[in-house]
């Protein structure tokens, strides 16, 4: 995708950043859904694709830290993959597309790792997310696949160099919010009475295949927002509903991430309710977008979303007493119970196959131990070049309210009669995908409609 | 999906059908794509499906050969669980739902199968065909991965049973094929000149997915047919071409599959050409159906489908000789490489996961040697209540006519100066799912548009 150039000076600060050893670095596999012949659509591992380039299963890389050399491994088509498959590249072709000129087999990985144990140096590794790529590195280690270790060094170094995004990467996240443009237009014309959620999400995801991307999770689409997990359902959507779509794609070539949320009212017209909340959260997204900038605190940015509002919730007569200490205590989270975003690139939720802590906190920040605040991904100081998703939102969920109320929980904080009456009222998130400048920040992607008049004149469009 | 009393006969016959001791069937468990929170969509065990019915992740059944007890492990959902996911039934009623009274949390298995271990029990399991389910079943069994030894008895039992279809999973597999009827209809509609692969193979799976369906493997969209496995690309498609579509789904609340195969003239008309090898696919294809009964060898409708073939081709001048020495040689294999069918269930290629050659040659039949003909998935002798895919095809696949000719393999019988005049063409497949009956068989489903004039007939209704 990006030039030979590009991956080599990836490998080369990857290199400078590791103190000696042998990097290894496992590109995915594919993984059967019921037998081996019927796989999932193949998904590379971020960090094989940002440092080799290949989006192919059944590869390999190996990164000497001392001298910077660097070997690609991968199995030639037999002539059976290409009657079958069609023809592909080499694997001397997919390694010079990368900037690397040294290619070896996949069994050759096993001699290398053990020669270099042998000598006594480090194998670095990362974390392993799925159990096929912890047998593998079990194997090449020699341990057992519950004692795989990974490599804390390498792995800070690739998070440090992957969450700052080059102008490239950048183009390429935009391009995949661009086709989300596409995705929530289509969802806002499609939020008609008689429609059911399938639907809406055949045809979001429809937006994106047709044009050879593909959805970069599985869409969330429906009337029960206030279930944030919610899948679309057979449920047929009437007038007066909230539609809730979350949904994000791939740049084709590239496979960069988009990642919004966007909320229609079914029909064309938000009620004084609606607003009210969509209101809310339109202006806690605003201005903790308005807060993104070098040095600035995501954790702090996500109180900045807590205290919006629970301001707002009292003002609407649900929460009662002192904003901040609401927010200390925490009884806004019986409404808004996730965290204010996380990071975007190669992975929806950035680099977290690597450990959600070690990405979002480090030695910067403590998770809280908070319901809600402790769901918060990231928390750190934000840098030039991250882009994160800032997605707050509100939510009437009939299980939490209960369960609270039940417990005694917030008892003087909630008014919890006031609050029963907006069961049924579904929920509200707003997410934009933003790239933190030298000085500021800027929301990638072309502006995807979000005032609430904009979104009803969308809406209106496609009755 | 079906009643209690279903799954509970269908314990009792496999409990009957194993000679004493633990039955362990683990259900799956989610995929994750680039890391834990990204999973692809959740597709269950078939076997933990046919006798346990719950669709969900993380579940395990154990059934005690000896006394036919069932005991159903599971975990509640936790409150976080049910806020961000919603509400799901108890482990208690999915337990009841497949007529099952034990249940127990996961962590329980481990307990449970060590003391059958130690009271000198065997301890049957199924071939894991997932990393993650050959770890679970190293550590339940004490052994290494590569250790875990699947029990031949428990896999032919499954096999057998779940070969012979029901009239209730008949009507499931039906209901797949009437969805897959709307998905070919939709190809057919969308072959016209201007548009991409990839927005036909979009719209057949939203024929789908906008039903509650979702593919059942993905799809093959491509003018580039003689590539058996090619998936839908960018290019766009042109007047004359052969749009070749092979694509099915499921049933939505059963999850039994369809796997039905078509192929569009671009721009609603078979050029003389075209319907040569079109006729003749069909000819063979209808020759095998028409040949399917209780005591049929499906090798030798295989074969009936590879001498039709190369007649036809022989009256082509593609192929020269006497058809069954052609045959017998793998002549025709240059333009047919593939297998005449599968069985067709809860997997598209059912039963596959528990072992290709167990499923489909057991002790009747020896899998051939020869190109092509040895991917044939199921050679053995068909009975009342197997479901089969029938879809012979023919292919003009440039890299294996250059690689042949180049080789001198079959100098006599092919002639590869005309082969190469139809290098371009693409390829032609015919696949309809038939349900073998006690003295014959039916074509399952609504009638799919297949004699050529009806699907031109189509084609030119969406121009």
């Amino acid at each position: 995708m990006f030039s030979p150039d590009t991956y080599a000076a990836r490998r080369a600060a990857l290199a400078e950043a590791v103190p000696g050893g042998l990097i290894v670095l496992l590109g995915n596999e594919t993984m059967p859904m019921n037998y081996a012949a019927n796989p999932y659509p193949f998904r590379q591992d971020g960090s094989f694709r940002y440092y080799a380039g290949a989006d192919a299963p059944g590869l390999a890389l190996t990164l000497d830290a001392d001298s910077g050399e660097a070997t690609f491994y991968g199995r030639e088509a037999t002539i059976e993959d290409r009657v079958w498959d069609g023809e592909r590249p080499s694997v001397a072709e997919r390694a010079a597309a990368a900037g690397i000129s040294s290619t070896a087999p996949p069994d050759a990985l096993t001699g290398v790792v053990a020669a270099a144990r042998q000598a006594g140096r480090v194998v670095h590794v990362l974390p392993p997310y799925r159990a096929a790529q912890r047998s593998r590195l079990a194997g090449l280690l020699g341990v057992a696949p519950e004692a795989v270790a990974p490599s804390d060094v390498l792995t800070d170094a690739v998070i440090a160099q992957r969450l700052v995004k080059t102008p490239q990467e950048i183009a390429e996240i935009e391009h995949a919010v661009g086709l989300a443009d596409e995705m929530h237009r289509t969802a806002m014309w499609m939020a008609q009475p008689g429609r059911t959620e399938f639907e809406v999400a055949a045809a979001i995801e429809s937006a994106a295949t047709s044009r050879g991307s593909y959805l970069s999770f599985p869409a969330i689409v429906t009337v029960r927002g206030e279930v944030p997990h919610h899948r679309a359902g057979s449920h047929t959507l009437e007038e007066g509903e909230l539609l809730l779509h979350d949904a994000g794609c791939v740049a084709p070539n590239s496979g960069y991430a988009s990642d919004v949320t966007r909320v229609s009212p079914v029909g064309g017209a938000f009620s004084e309710r609606q607003r009210a909340i969509y209101d809310l959260v339109l202006e806690a997204q605003e201005a903790c977008i308005d807060g993104c900038a070098p040095g600035a605190s995501f954790r702090d940015l996500h109180d900045l979303a807590s205290r919006t509002l629970a301001a707002g919730l009292v003002d609407l007569g649900l929460l009662r007493g002192d904003v901040d200490e609401l927010v200390a205590a925490g009884a806004h989270t019986l409404f808004f119970h996730h965290g204010l975003g996380h990071p975007l690139g190669l992975d929806v939720h950035d680099l977290e196959g690597l450990g959600e802590d070690r990405v979002g906190y480090a030695d910067e920040a403590t998770r809280s131990t908070q319901f809600g605040t402790k769901f918060l991904r990231f928390a750190r100081e934000l840098r030039p070049g991250y882009v994160m998703t800032v997605e707050p939102g509100l939510y009437f969920n009939a299980t939490l309210i209960d369960l609270w109320h039940s417990e005694g929980r917030y008892a003087d904080a909630v008014d919890y009669d006031e609050a029963r009456k907006w069961v049924g009222f579904g929920g509200v998130r707003i997410e934009d995908d933003v790239l933190i400048t030298d000085d500021g920040h800027r929301v990638l992607g072309p502006p995807i409609p979000k005032r609430p008049e904009d979104v009803e004149a969308v809406v209106q469009g496609g009755a």
